[in-house]
């Protein structure tokens, strides 16, 4: 029956996702006979990618055809998925601005980096709404929380965000040395913000041997191991749980709040030997990581002298992408870990706002599985001020409202006075990759003035 | 057909607002034959301000009957109508509980100072439930917002909060140079924290005017007049109204963002010479001249030998108190500026949070004015950000969730690092009348652990 289905990749130049993705395509028999469109502004990336897709499938003799555009609207046509993976202007940018940020003050960068992003975002699910209106959009590019809460508000398409944070209660289930064959979680909030509701073990509450181990072992624990970029079982994964009364999983610890994030030697303190992911140290390791691992693709995809399918055999990864997409066209119903609109999932957060909770995907489309009540105590000290982040985002992108940037930055810690908001954001806007944010912003401003 | 009604006064001690009131009561004819019971736990003040309300109707044989009481009890029986006008521990406790957020690096005071307060306007509100539950409370002390919002949710009592904040317009109406008797004003927001969004003279949009001031004549005005403890058209105003959108009114400039408020030079370049209300200098001056003018009071009240109605005319003041129960109880409608539960009076703000707008209050009860939609950007930049703070106020009285106090501290711009704020939230818990909150979240936290 099935003749598989219409795939659109928008920043496809993605090396390490979308040869993942290839694998697992390949993985995926249901999926045969499908068509994968993939699409970039980096021509030689995109070509690169598309040579190792070719080449990948060619040497396993399956049914998939891949195409390459540089045009979104070849990418989006007929798409029965979409899956937006791109960041836009690149890790550079965002570098760039880190700078800026770090020379006002803001140690590690200065809020507001969104807008470009969350632009961009809207303006792919506003041309899938003129394209391809009944495709579905899964959102793979950060910050899914924001752009997801945006598109789904601003856009009629149907839109999915996917992370795999949810995986990190495996590292805790690992250090307390428990089979995770028998260990069952799930953790839900926003996404980068997620918090264990249930930890089982052979079907028993084991949030008691996390008490424990912190009780008992944490300190022996942070002596004899290096904690490196992970920080699901750190000093500040643990002092937020002891804050909230959940214990945050995946990518939460690695924020919290700004007094693990002081200097080096204070994410030290809280992270272990590096300062953890987001560190000068360990994000440098990470940029470096992932250039190595782009370098390796890309030498193999241009070099034909090599088995693409031995340097890097085919397997079917973790990434949720295509469960998903078989549930929904095959109905191979599954448990999904999703962010999708909240209505009424999570009490007191509002219907419009993403969620990331789990789901059952079926061909009915996916369903959320209704959270209910989350501590107040957890509302008020994360989930709210978040919500209230992403709106300022939002409208930031949307509005052009120098004012509301302005606001953004003195509500940061790091500010010590207005004249530090200012020039740090004076600087931000003139940033060669910000002149439209810049140009928006003037034009806003004149717009108000009459 | 009048007989008056039942008043009852908690805080009566407060002699300035209980002076303000009997010249007031004595200036209404409708509500002669109302009796109003006084009641205050300082025994002294309470018997210094019964014997000088009573003078003051012998004095003028107005048919007005006092009583006294220490009890809350016998205030509360058969009472029409609830004034709560009492500040629990008074200034002193403020002021010490400020001067331990100081000595701990936040100045003029640290957060969450209103646990106190808002425990006691919900045991009044409780008693009320029990005692007169047809009774309509005029909360007059702050926290208006927070604790009208507090006992509006967790009782079914009528609440009404009152402020005169509000016609701070006309100082701005003055300083334009405009007829007054020509100025129509409408602010909106939270108490303390209202806007205006119509500002018209002679039936036209006055907002050109101050903007024509603030372009050509703020500066001079600034460097030739003093402004003493008016923040009204304060450069912080002004600024307020350039990062907002609309202007500020009342006691809304005096807070509007912590980087007017970094130390006394920061104060003065904002609010004038000697650094506003708010400041060491203009706090001390108004607490001065409160115990000056409370000093002068109670001599009065204790000095058979004057005529108090000589010392204090009857004149009607500019409090709404009585205006507001005259509507209710006879019907004499007019427009009032009120706190009440939002009920979908301004857009994108819940129901159940108390907002402050202008009423229509008759026999039939007091029905806010639709005041619709605020400019996006205000609620973003200030009244979201108030509700976040107040629900936190709120759930803090309620729940005594020391790590919520400490979150608070944390999110305050001048923490520094997690052991200041926690070193401050001992202090703060140390002090003697903060003995019932630190047993409370002892055992919250017990509770907790179980």
């Amino acid at each position: 029956m099935s003749k598989g289905v219409k795939l659109g990749v928008i920043g496809a130049g993605s090396a390490v996702f979308s040869l993942g993705l290839v694998r697992d395509l390949c993985c995926s028999k249901d999926l045969y006979g499908s068509t994968i469109t993939l699409m970039d502004i980096d021509e030689q990336r995109l070509d690169s990618i598309f040579k190792l897709s070719t080449r990948y499938v060619d040497e396993l003799r399956v049914d998939l055809k891949f195409e390459k555009t540089t045009s979104r609207e070849t990418a989006l046509k007929e798409a029965d998925f979409v899956i937006n993976t791109a960041l836009h202007g690149g890790h550079g940018n965002y570098e760039t601005q880190r700078a800026t940020g770090d020379k006002h003050g803001y140690y590690r960068g200065a809020p507001g980096r969104n807008y470009n992003q969350l632009r961009f975002m809207l303006s792919v699910a506003r041309d899938m709404e003129r394209i391809c209106p009944d495709a579905w959009l899964i959102q793979s590019s950060n910050p899914v929380f924001d752009g997801c809460t945006l598109m789904t508000r601003e856009t009629d398409i149907k839109v999915v965000g996917l992370c795999h944070g949810h995986h990190g209660y495996r590292f805790i289930a690992d250090v307390l040395g428990l089979d995770l064959a028998h260990v069952e979680c799930q953790a839900v909030g926003f996404n980068h913000i997620i918090y264990m509701t249930h930890f089982l073990y052979k079907g028993e509450d084991a949030y008691p041997l996390i008490d424990e181990w912190i009780e008992t072992k944490s300190e022996e624990y942070w002596r004899t191991h290096k904690l490196g970029r992970a920080a699901q079982v750190s000093p500040a994964a643990v002092h937020q749980y002891k804050m909230v009364g959940l214990y945050p999983i995946g990518d939460t610890p690695r924020r919290g709040g700004w007094w693990y994030h002081i200097d080096l030697k204070t994410k030290k303190r809280w992270y272990g030997e590096i300062g953890g992911f987001d560190s000068e140290i360990g994000w440098a390791q990470y940029l470096e990581g992932l250039i190595k691992r782009v370098d390796h693709i890309m030498k193999v995809a241009n070099d034909r002298s090599v088995l693409v399918t031995e340097e890097f055999p085919p397997r079917r990864g973790e990434e949720q992408h295509l469960g998903i997409i078989e549930a929904l066209t095959f109905n191979k119903e599954g448990k999904f870990q999703v962010n999708i609109p909240n209505k009424g999932l999570i009490e007191d957060i509002p219907d419009d706002v993403v969620v990331e909770v789990p789901a059952i995907v079926n061909k009915t489309g996916i369903q959320g599985i209704r959270v209910g009540k989350l501590p107040k105590n957890l509302l008020l000290q994360v989930l709210w001020p978040r919500i209230h982040e992403m709106e300022r985002e939002l409208e930031l992108s949307l509005s052009s409202d120098k004012r509301l940037f302005l606001r953004m930055l003195l509500d940061d810690n790091r500010t010590r006075s207005l004249e530090q908001a200012k020039a740090a954001l004076e600087e931000i806007l003139s940033l060669p990759f910000n002149r439209e944010m810049a140009k928006n912003m003037m034009e806003s401003a004149a717009a108000r003035a009459h």
